[in-house]
């Protein structure tokens, strides 16, 4: 038997495909080993970086974008993980797999494959950290509903009616308790994969935030290295699903990275992202400069209490760019200005931010006696501005 | 002063770049000298193989497809042109520039910005052979008609209405007259891309015959070795422009080129284009076996001498791919059946194969004092389905 016998293997066109491979386990393999992939299709090729999964695990994760037959062939500081050799038939898409969203016509959308994409939102920022049941409880909302794009983080959540620890953590553990930010826990990815993946079946697109400032566990808070390290490996997970989007914050200005942070973020990502997703950061008060060139579209909350969409054909004007309210207050009935509008209000404001050229999403916060808001973990829908 | 400079340029998404170098002039370059490039951006690389131009000039055409900063480097034979390099800013594409077509969802088209293309096409299958008063005259009619497709050969041709002989032979001449298939006429081909780029400012696909029979030069009787040396040659040309579309034949059937024949010249089309711009064949009696995975959609001439578009929805199912009928016949009024339907008749055939999710084409066959009938060499329009 070879020793590395060359893999042959067949995926569908905009579908993950993970390569996997056995490597060394001893040191710190996610900060010692490198490992990357050349995909080349005819005249084309694409470089793609892989991960390490644990237990002496390696993964490269291939979206190929392009049908026919890819040959890969790895580089690594490894010997074992060097040099080894794919061949990947990719056949069409299936129906219902479009491909990535795009930008289309300066302020729409269309799915690669050209069908046009019209985003109708909703946003349960944590509903992947609430366990099995509620998660899949969500998944069945889903199914019913309308969305075609979901805004989530990928950390966890600490915040009003958000008081309960998650299922997985992104990093292991210290022996004294603290994080290792230089090792990420698989199993915490891989549930956040499953997830993902749930929607990308459902047509649903992942808006995925990267970072935000409700945190009581560190993550908001970690150096630029720690930072850096983390976006790296996100990218190298995710990138390769087609129905990822990267919302580099919820709450940008809430949280203490300063704009060269902010922008030396995003230049990883558009650095290290073979397949260019779609780019947004998300404001509190104060917009980020949408007309920065890697954002693609602008993703904004509402910076008056009342109006919001009434805001978009300027912002259109002004980014030439898709405009997204992905807060425009939400249907509820919290005490907070942001969580009590009717369903009615909601829909007027669908209705006017689309007259204008735009596209506003949805969230509901109605109280529940066990903080089971759908704006931050999902479960089931008590509004009505999704059936209006 | 550098022996070998770096170039640096800029140029907008999708739209031909020339990268222009010096080279050997001796011996037969067209033949002996290989030059070929690779471009990447970030995680992307293309490789596009370069032309000889006359001269001791060579060329390698690019459309960037990727907005960002290509870095491009040759490999060649030739020591001169061997390791040159280049970094090319790709800038936003301006309104009006989409990109190439695309098959979208099955039946459909769609510019690769995910715009939807219709094809309201028409045929002057040698306009660009007329001589510039003629052509400009044809570029003039385009300006005030509807046409977004054009359907146009490489070659000269020859038939009733088409006695007279172009102005460039796509070949030099040797002492004795005979054509030296080695060498390509680059004025020949500066013309016709000179051509191709007034329909891509008009918006007009150039969907560009690369055989036909109708000829009297030998130029639809060349070996396959020739056949593929003018092949290769044609796409290394001519694969930038983003309006091009390949046609392999006008009336395949009508060849003497076998099915082997076809099918290599496909597969050289198919590994050699760097784009992957659409290909369809074009029956005279008998389809050509449309299942092929290398035809991008079905370019059909009408099989019974009334319907044509009635069968669409047939085809549709048979072949899942974009069923455009290029001839559905002509209107006109000449003495062959093909060339003799009336305007109300023409606009029918339009809507039956509409209705039924296909594109039928245009052309026209009125008689004329000099033989200038639209179908085959443009000037003005005499009939009235266009405005109907």
């Amino acid at each position: 038997m070879e020793k590395n016998p060359s893999t042959v293997a067949t995926v569908e066109r905009w579908t993950d495909y993970e390569w996997v491979l056995e490597g060394p386990q001893d040191g710190n393999p996610f900060r010692d080993v490198t490992l990357t992939a050349r995909f080349t299709n005819l005249s084309r090729s694409l470089d793609v970086a892989g991960f390490y999964d644990g237990d002496g695990r390696y993964i490269v994760r291939l979206m190929p974008d392009m049908t026919g037959t890819w040959q890969g062939v790895t580089a690594s500081n490894s010997p074992e993980l060097d040099n080894r050799t794919l061949t990947l038939t990719c056949t069409t898409a299936s129906p219902g797999n479009h491909g990535p969203v795009r930008v289309s016509n300066t302020w729409h959308f269309s799915y690669e494959d050209g069908t046009p994409y019209l985003p109708f939102g909703t946003t349960c920022y944590v509903w992947n950290h609430q366990g099995d049941a509620l998660e899949e409880q969500t998944i069945r909302t889903l199914d019913e509903a309308p969305f075609n794009k979901m805004r989530m983080c990928v950390f966890p959540k600490h915040y009003t009616f958000n008081s309960n620890e998650p299922e997985y953590y992104p990093f292991v553990r210290n022996q004294d308790g603290s994080w290792d930010f230089t090792r990420p826990e698989p199993a915490f990815y891989r549930h956040l994969e499953r997830r993902i993946r749930d929607l990308r079946d459902r047509g649903i697109e992942a808006d995925l935030i990267l970072f935000h400032p409700y945190d009581r566990w560190g993550f908001a808070a970690m150096t630029p290295e720690q930072d850096d390290a983390y976006l790296d490996y996100v990218v190298r997970r995710l990138a390769a699903y087609r129905n990822v989007w990267w919302s580099f914050a919820n709450e940008y200005d809430l949280m203490t990275k300063t704009t060269a942070d902010w922008e030396r973020l995003a230049q990883l990502v558009v650095t290290r992202d073979p397949w260019q997703h779609l780019r947004s950061i998300h404001n509190c008060r104060h917009f980020y400069d949408h007309t920065r060139p890697w954002i693609t579209h602008c993703s904004i909350q509402r910076t008056d209490n009342y109006r919001t969409s009434e805001y978009v054909n300027e912002w259109r004007q002004r980014y030439r760019k898709p405009v997204v309210v992905d807060e425009c207050a939400y249907e509820g009935n919290i005490s907070n200005n942001w969580g009590n509008i009717t369903a009615e209000e909601m829909v007027r404001r669908f209705w006017e931010g689309a007259v204008r050229g735009g596209y506003v999403g949805h969230g509901e916060t109605y109280m529940h006696p066990q903080d089971i808001l759908w704006w931050s973990k999902g479960g089931t829908l008590h509004g009505q501005s999704p059936a209006r």
